[in-house]
């Protein structure tokens, strides 16, 4: 996935640069946020993942001959000078970002980018199309996850993907959410991932009999023994063929270094219950049982309610697709632009309240309890804002009558710097210390908040500047 | 989106080919039909789509030396000599499929692969990936077009997709589908799509004025001036301040090739209703009203039988994302084998009837009324059927009481071969030829098949032979 992706924008993109052009503001020096304005899937919280890809796509701007080429023929744009502009492009200013796998709420920027407003606009679309993608298949991992009670999630959708970007990319962010391994080999390779998959029903189609199919697959992978027992009749024929073959492989090999079934149709907890009692009988205790079939976190919930003897998921579309909410919605909103050398804060109304968005240029700050290591608010400042000492009250920004004091807390911003005038100043980290980050920060937040129904809604300020700047604004507009 | 995607499978297909490859099965000749079991969305049709990127994917078929390295590190695939014929992998095979655009039903095929198991396996994920997408985005684009009146359907959802590639080949799927253009350049690039756009809201605030901004726009591009009003206060600010500028455009320039307003929140119905006024009062009666704002089909309808007055929808989100049906999930089943020179039928049985596959090297034929030039029914037939004389009966392969008799009718095949022997049969046709096969399509069918809710069920049934076989086989599976 390096290929340029420099003409993946929204046509006004280029329509609005052109304009800037022509009209002698495309130096100008603006700031934009990226964020969202609600955690999918009714989570408390969202997992930040895409960053990596971002830098690509940054790192990669370009534009070929026949790219130039096939704007001039839209004969939108009358100055060939403008192309001129374009072939230069290259990203020259700061960016601003939080790192992979940190936790994230509405509204607070987990992009901030100061530059020109020639490149600043342009790369609007490719940063809100890959930051949303994986944040949202990051943050649906781990939901299921959360449910499974310690037993691993196999990311399994590569097929039920929007295309393959989608399935590769969503592949690393289901690892990132949690998942323990997936089908996805490109993924795997371009990622370093953990792979994992044995076989399917046409590998059982595909003999004369379910156990001959299974007897073959052992003599192949006596140490990676899944056996997919749902072709023909889960308990009728597939189960007592497995345990044949089973104790066949144990006879002739030893213990394989994993071994159990597939079940892949029919009522889960019913089968799984059944075929965790004819494993046991016939001595397999630690035969692993790993279920898939359209599952979702709620129904790994449900299975796990009813004590379902399975010992790990796979799961296909709802995870890959975030089928419930395939979209996160992120925007990208200018919040300052340099006039006349000085800073001026930028704010768009709106019919809706919640789309009113936050003017300035900013930082945001977690507090996190010392004593508990629990966050207890992020607080949206000015970026040259002091931090106040403590104790000191926030408070909520549309109920301001909701108020807090925070006290005894060590605090530390969310964004960090990745571009700083042009230069990339930001060494990725690798995808085992995104997992890790992502526990480290997870860690930091209450049982409340993590909680996978109504979970407590974390408190998101504005600092009482910038509050005081937004209403001023907002009483400005006529 | 030229790249190899050969890496792209899921891991089990390669431990399949390495088994068929050490059972010496691997050149064993077998037909996998391509298929989904339900129309998304509760349409009654569905509309393929993804055929040109399966032939990319499979004439791009190969492994690179860091690719076999890969797989070689895994330490799955004991025995060498299989990477030789990895290395060597190339499509060899027969591959029938409909052509895009064609109006398709569940469970009849719409891709058949007739070739080596080898080859027919490791193939799988790809072309599900690729056709699922496809195929479920065209049908949600149809939709829409369907409820619009006629009215231009514009796809903006680029931001909103499942990473980049999902973006550019879903506008394809889009246009495809009936839309009108798309936001996205790169997709316009490289499938020779309309592009379309004007500008967003950072537009307008990057300047000291809502009227600074649509002046400075207006006089870049006054003959494509769609003016988005809504930053600020649609009816107090926006709307007043375009007129202005349409005024003072008329004067200079004269009447724009294309002028207008978009709307972008708020109540859609009731500010283009009040925009439609203020216009005509100030005789802009051919200025447009485009509106956008997480539209869907639903919305579009609401919108149209409340006589809202808007000339052409843009939409983003619900589209490009499929959002109320993210996958249409396409299946890839073993249909038949050559065993000692003769196909055999192979069939998957399943707790949920609807799961059971056909089996045979089947073909399907459209029987369409000659006088009405109305599609009665697809009926799946054993490949070397004959077409029956007319009138003959068929029925429903579940409820086998419902029968229908068949004449006065032409018919055709929808498999059309695009492989044979491995050479590359087909040429595909350009998008706009593609656009009008949906069109010629669609008008082969009655409008209660097409209704938006609830349509009439289209017949798909199977020949008599056909299902005495599947009959013969579920009976002999114990």
């Amino acid at each position: 996935m390096n290929t340029n992706l420099s003409m993946f924008a929204d046509l006004y993109q280029f329509t609005m640069m052109y304009g800037y052009y022509k009209t002698g503001k495309m130096d100008d020096e603006v700031a934009f946020d990226l964020f969202f304005r609600k955690n999918p899937f009714q989570n408390g919280y969202t997992i930040a993942a895409g960053l990596e890809t971002v830098i690509q796509y940054i790192q990669n701007l370009s534009f070929s001959e026949s790219e130039i080429e096939f704007l001039k023929s839209t004969g939108i744009f009358q100055d060939e000078r403008f192309f001129d502009y374009l072939k230069n492009l290259s990203f020259t200013g700061d960016l601003y970002a939080v790192p992979e796998g940190t936790i994230v709420f509405p509204n607070e920027p987990i992009i901030k980018v100061k530059t020109r407003l020639f490149e600043a606009q342009f790369i609007e679309t490719a940063l809100l199309t890959q930051i949303g993608h994986q944040s949202l298949i990051a943050t649906k991992a781990n939901r299921m996850v959360k449910v499974s009670k310690g037993k691993p999630i196999l990311e399994f959708g590569a097929r039920r993907a929007q295309g393959v970007e989608s399935a590769v990319l969503g592949s690393r962010a289901a690892i990132i959410g949690g998942c323990s391994s997936t089908s996805n080999v490109k993924a795997g390779k371009e990622f370093n991932l953990m792979i994992s998959g044995t076989h399917a029903h046409s590998w059982i189609m595909s003999f004369e009999s379910e156990l001959e199919a299974f007897r073959s697959y052992a003599e192949l992978f006596p140490d990676q023994l899944i056996l997919l027992v749902d072709t023909y009749d889960t308990l009728k024929s597939g189960l007592p063929n497995a345990i044949k073959i089973f104790k066949q492989v144990f006879k002739k090999h030893g213990k394989p270094q994993k071994y159990g079934i597939r079940l892949d149709s029919g009522d889960l907890a019913y089968l799984s219950k059944k075929a965790r009692e004819s494993l046991d009988q016939s001595g397999f205790y630690d035969a692993i049982i790993v279920a898939s079939n359209e599952l979702d976190e709620y129904t790994i919930r449900e299975l796990e309610s009813q004590d379902a003897k399975i010992d790990a998921y796979g799961v296909g579309t709802k995870l890959i697709t975030a089928y419930d909410q395939p979209a996160l919605g992120c925007v990208y909103k200018l919040a300052s632009e340099k006039i006349n050398n000085k800073w001026v804060p930028k704010i768009k109304r709106s019919e809706n309240p919640e789309k009113i968005t936050n003017p300035c240029l900013k930082k945001v700050v977690r507090f996190v309890n010392e004593d508990k290591n629990e966050a207890l608010v992020d607080l949206i400042m000015l970026e040259d804002e002091k931090i106040p000492s403590q104790p000191f009250e926030v408070f909520d920004p549309i109920h301001t009558w909701k108020r807090k004091i925070v006290q005894q807390c060590k605090w530390f911003e969310l964004l960090q710097p990745i571009y700083l005038k042009g230069g990339l100043v930001y060494q990725s980290p690798s995808i085992s210390e995104i997992v890790d980050n992502v526990k480290e920060n997870l860690d930091q937040f209450s049982k409340e908040h993590k909680r996978f129904s109504k979970p407590h809604v974390y408190h998101v300020d504005l600092s009482q500047k910038l509050w005081d700047m937004k209403m001023k604004l907002l009483a400005e507009i006529k």
